[in-house]
Formats: C-alpha cells, sequence, structure tokens
C-alpha cells in the first residue's frame, strides 16, 4: 500500500495550498508579537484551520478515489475500509 | 480596544507552539513530496489543525479573561460579548 | 450561581428549537426504519447536530450574557470564567 | 442505489442509539425549563451531539461497506465516491 500515492493528480495544488498556510501560521505568530487584537487572531486561526481540512479532504478523496477503489477491485475492500473509518472518526473529532 | 493584548502572559509559549505547527505544516508538505501514504498524511493534519485550535483556545481564554472582564468592569460588556459570540459561532463551525 | 438562568429571555424559543430537534431524531429513526439510503440518513443527522449546535450557541450566549458578567461585576470573574473555558474546550471537541 | 440499506446489520442498534438521543433532547428542554445551570445544560448538548456523531459514523461505515464497495466492483465506483466526499465535507463543517 505505502507506494500508491493517489493525491498525485493535486500534488501541485496541495503543495501551493500548505505553502500559503505556512504563511497563515507565520502571520497569526507575527499578530501576536505585535499585540494584535485578540479577536482578530481567532479569526485567523479559524481560517488556517478551515485551510487545513481543505487539505485534508483533498487527501481524503484521493484516498478513496484511489486507494480504497483499488483495494474494492482486489477484494482487499474490508480491511482498508475499516481503516479509513478510523483515521475519518479522529478526524473529525479534531 | 486595539492595544489590548491579554493573552501576553503566554506570549512566549503562543509563539513557540506556532513554531511548531510551522514545522508540521513544512512536514505534512514533504510527506505528500514523497508519496507517502494517504492516511498517514490525514493523521498528520488532523493533529496539526488540533494544535492550532489549543493555540485559538488559549487566545480565546486570554480575550475573555482580559478584555471582557475589561468591558464588563467599565460597563461596556454586552457589545464585547456580542463580538465575542460572533468569533466563537465562526470559529466552531470552521 | 445554580439558581441564575440567563437563557430566560430565549426559554421559549430554546424549548421550541428542541421539540423541533426531538422530532428530527424521530425521523431519523423511522428512515433507518424504512431503509432509506444511507447519504440521505447522513444529511439529516449533520443538520440535526447544526440545529442542536445552535441551541448550544444561544444557552451560551445567555451564560456570558448574564453569569459571567454578573461574576465580573462582583469580582468573582477569573473563576467562572475558568468554568466557562474548560466548557467551551469540551464543547468544541463534541 | 435507493433500495440498498447497508446499515442493516446495525439497525437494531440505531434505532436504539436514536431513541436514548430522543430521551437526552427531552432532558435538555426540561432543563431549560427547570431553569438549570446554563454550563451543565451546554454539557449535555455536546454529549447528544457527540451521541449524534457516532450514528453517523455507523451509517457512514455502512456506507462505504455496502453501497461504494458494490458500485466500486461494478465500475461505478468515481460517481458514488463524489457524491460520498460531498456528504463528508458537510457533515464535517456541521
Amino acid at each position: 500500500m505505502k507506494t500508491i500515492y493517489t493525491y498525485e493528480a493535486k500534488r501541485q495544488e496541495l503543495i501551493r495550498r500548505l505553502r500559503k498556510i505556512e504563511g497563515q501560521v507565520k502571520g497569526i505568530a507575527r499578530m501576536i508579537e505585535e499585540g494584535q487584537y485578540c479577536l482578530d487572531i481567532l479569526i485567523q486561526v479559524a481560517a488556517t484551520r478551515a485551510a487545513l481540512h481543505k487539505v485534508g479532504m483533498m487527501v481524503l478523496e484521493g484516498h478513496v478515489h484511489g486507494c480504497v477503489t483499488r483495494a474494492v477491485s482486489e477484494g482487499a475492500g474490508d480491511e482498508v475500509i475499516d481503516e479509513l473509518m478510523k483515521v475519518i472518526e479522529k478526524y473529525t473529532k479534531g
């Protein structure tokens, strides 16, 4: 399973989004250093979490289209789906 | 209101946490570049979102202890609380 | 603290919303009994959770405007705010 | 697709959980009528949302094991997966 990277089609877009998120995290640190208003900072934290959520959903979509589809076709779907559900439950808790 | 920074007591800890989060975001980009397994990436995304959530909660706590307490003492609590609730609703949606 | 009910102004609206949510929960049970399509059920679960979230936010707003404002005015704000933050952290995990 | 109910194996458990959730919603209404403490109510709202989330995850699991597996086997996986991802994105917003 380890060598299947089904988010490959979106790899460039994912990297680009993560670079932007890195910038957002740096921006939050700068706001705190400059002593900006708490609620403005909180709004930036929420925006950054939403951007990370979008990345997570893109990776998940790639996984289901790629790994899950392949595993089901090869008759090993149940195991992969159990693993998927555990990650989704964990993910939706965060 | 703009010059009150009530998360100051935790400023160093917040900056430290944000530096770590920046590293986590870089790590996710690296995992994608290396073509690592989708669900391992998703677990890292969830961990990074949880770390950002902790930062958000620390900033919120500073805000309520600082700005809200001050505003209530000065008789201007309702306005500040309405603003706070809007941000919490927005935040809990993300 | 136990006898302060600061969501009183919204009591009728809250009860009305909760009656509607009760109906939504019954509706989900019926959908399952009738064997309706999984994703349609999931959409109803999401809508019901969102409706409950709205109730939670209304109760929280009443609490901050009422109990927290009162406690701050009486000089006992910090304790009430610590308690509030613990509940918000718990709440935003769910 | 409409006649496939893949959560059937768990139907009794789902109904039982939903009956309990119905009771929790009634309990929240009663707490509000009795004027109980706001944060105690909020904790009950959080518990009820978490219980609904568990129901949602069980339905989702049934869907992925059942409908998605079947659709992939029949070569119609992509469409079903696109639909699934839309619901998961919607669901994780609530």
